[in-house]
């Protein structure tokens, strides 16, 4: 089975063309690749794409870059962007720990960061959370100026509203139990309608210090 | 009923020692009435003064000072700390919407904000808010470096970050749910008690923008 899959996901990396895998080729380039004249918006950490095609779906006017660390998880995601009529959308997968080097400052005006893994076990694991302050270093170094942010994870949440605060920027649009506020144009990750019947979901968006 | 209740308070209210009544005397003079040498800790809407009364016993090396806008409660309050072995604390019957003007800038070293008035249910309320802009301005001019919020209001908690968030305040020690989250030496008020089993309570601390 599991070499089955990953045969299928070779397959897939190799030919879909909404995936870049030459880093040489595409790093400092995305707009030129994605399309000019359109902002670009980023999503960390995408899983199995469902946010991300329903997004670009209903937003023409933006050029989305989904990032994912599993190769076969994005070529699930790429397969299926490409099934369900997707908007101008491409996957690479590339690790956050790597800063995201392929992107050139002030080139990304909008991060979605959805259901990252929260790292709540061990306090020692904090730095791990994609809205630490590190991470929040290499965004801020990429001049994004806005994260949006969601999560199922009350510690993570917390932890975020400290860093986000701690590193100046401004917090808005909080919402402690989003499916109890009124969003209605909430697009929902395939996690997100698994486990929000266990407890409320909350989401920020932040932006940037001046 | 309701005449004896206003004239057992008349009484408590002209009798009991920790009650400042008369502003004149009062104003700019609280650090010297209270006690000179130790830190001064201000609640804003103290009620019946569970919270105020436990805190001022637990804390010796701290003065208090504890504002209800309703002098019936605050004689309750005055009284049950006479009865229960209060701390340093002394009551005073006033509205926040006056400015709190007989503190002198710098004087008050902490606010405590619990669960005050949400004023949730119109938009056009949000002002009347103690977490809102305009009364953190008030805080701001009176040099107040920290403010300790508790509330059970969701949509009060989310519209306070917002707040704070966009005057510059840093926030602290977040909890999104403080009966889950290990915080051994929290005091509960009486509403406190009362309402948290029907959902969680949020609290937060911040500090002044510098």
């Amino acid at each position: 089975m599991r070499t089955r899959k990953k045969k299928w996901a070779a397959g897939e990396l190799e030919n879909n063309p909404r995936i870049l895998r030459n880093e040489s080729e595409y790093a400092g380039r995305l707009t030129e690749i994605v399309g000019e004249g359109k902002p670009l918006h980023l999503e960390i950490g995408c899983g199995k794409g469902r946010f991300i095609i329903e997004t670009s779906r209903r937003n023409p006017d933006i050029n989305y870059v989904a990032v994912e660390r599993d190769e076969t998880i994005l070529a699930t995601a790429a397969r299926r962007a490409e099934e369900n009529g997707a908007g101008a959308v491409v996957f690479i997968a590339a690790d956050i720990n790597d800063g995201l080097q392929f992107i050139n400052s002030g080139e990304v005006s909008r991060l979605y960061i959805n259901f990252c893994d929260p790292w709540s076990r061990k306090k020692k694991w904090a730095k791990r959370r994609l809205t630490h302050d590190t991470f929040l270093q290499i965004y801020e170094k990429l001049q994004i100026p806005e994260i949006f942010f969601k999560t199922d994870n009350r510690i993570l949440f917390e932890a975020s509203l400290e860093s986000l605060s701690r590193r100046g920027w401004l917090l808005e649009n909080i919402s402690l139990d989003l499916h109890a506020s009124n969003m209605p144009d909430n697009i929902m990750t395939e996690y997100e309608e698994k486990f929000s019947a266990h407890g409320p979901i909350y989401r920020l968006e932040a932006r940037m210090p001046r």
